[in-house]
């Protein structure tokens, strides 16, 4: 399966970039993972809007469901005109308002994603677990060829604080796109939020290859970031960035 | 004061671009005029979003308020980084929901906009009534200079019908910012929105110098717009784009 960064800034986005939204596709199926500030206009690039066959949210904060609202603008739109017929399904925790507004009329069908209940979402199977946000929010496993040799692996740790949990959730992935909002001299001053050292660990711990670290602050040298995963993280470091495609 | 298009489609952006935003400026003063998707990703291009003084909002839909939230983390996140000290106000209908959320903790603060009572922002006057859009949304009114010989006026139809309360409120403006959301041949078949040829007839109506297009749908040649406008009004009629830049 194809990763495509669209987005990858913690809170609101740096000039001409975007907040938390990552395209993934595989065998035609194009899934959008969170669905953050500046999405849809960067999305574009890459895929038209209305050709997303699903969207997988991990919680209800605005920096991933900015764009929520003006896709399902989309998928009204674009119904109105007979360009699409189906509506998109959009699946996230089921708690609250946050849920209810998955449902747009006819147009976009919000699905409750049941930790521990895989889910077949196209050619891919999706798990989730809750992590440890303050909200409920859950880190996200997507398996493409799911019982094939070819089978491949990404998990999304979502907005996430240290959670043991998570390392037996990532074990054996192939990418882990990974939350670092915070340097290492931060830890603990900032509930809900990763440094990158402890991204870095999860990833250490859990036995997978590629890190891509996101969720990016808007203070220090974000370059930093890598560095500090890296001196826990024995495999590969990445950074995310707008148009970053990994094939997993 | 001078006026700058952020973006100025209708329900979603086209790729690079955004909806609703415009930037109002006047003896540095920043005033943000919605704040719909992919805001915080172009107006840093024009202004960084935490110098903004004041944010007017004409009503809730998710085209004019996608970026809201995360605008609601600047001011927190450069608030806690000691860049800036006073919170936003943030000002709008105040009905329901929608402006509840316009207080985020002591980030950004949400305060009514009583249509038929001016209100003082910075160096600007706003007036404000309401229009035909379904759900409560304002006309809004802002003048440079006002009382001198030096007044200027904008005025900002919001998401609107047909509404001939609308002329005698935008009467001698110098600039009419109006939605034209519909072709001519579409007139009636949508409430709550204008075609270009009634966009045309608001201005030639009420006197206004400069009329611009904005808000415009995802089908049909957008040019035609602007020759349904001009067949009824007389002065000038320009379409919005973003960056576009108007000196009023």
């Amino acid at each position: 399966m194809l990763l495509t960064v669209i987005g990858c800034w913690g809170a609101y986005p740096n000039k001409g970039e975007g907040t938390s939204a990552y395209l993934i596709q595989h065998e035609g199926f194009n899934l959008l993972l969170e669905c953050g500030s500046a999405c849809l206009s960067l999305l574009p690039e890459y895929l038209p809007p209305e050709k997303l066959n699903g969207l997988v949210l991990s919680h209800y904060h605005s920096d991933h469901i900015a764009d929520l609202g003006c896709l399902q603008y989309v998928f009204r739109v674009n119904t109105e005109l007979d360009i699409i017929t189906d509506p998109l399904p959009v699946y996230g925790p089921g708690s609250g308002e946050g849920f209810q507004k998955l449902t747009y009329c006819d147009y976009t069908k919000g699905i409750e994603l049941v930790p521990g209940t895989p889910r077949q979402l196209g050619p891919l199977v999706c798990h989730s677990i809750f992590n440890s946000h303050g909200e409920p929010c859950l880190a996200i496993k997507i398996i493409s060829n799911a019982g094939t040799p070819a089978e491949r692996t990404l998990v999304y740790s979502g907005d996430t604080g240290w959670d043991s949990g998570l390392v037996s959730f990532c074990r054996g992935a192939d990418v882990l796109l990974c939350e670092s909002s915070l340097y290492n001299k931060f830890e603990g001053m900032l509930s809900g939020h990763l440094t990158a050292g402890q991204a870095g660990k999860l990833a250490e711990e859990s036995g997978i290859k590629t890190l891509v670290l996101t969720h990016f602050p808007h203070y220090g040298r974000i370059d930093d970031l890598k560095k500090e995963a890296e001196s826990v993280f024995t495999g590969r470091t990445m950074m995310a960035r707008s148009g970053l495609k990994i094939e997993i």
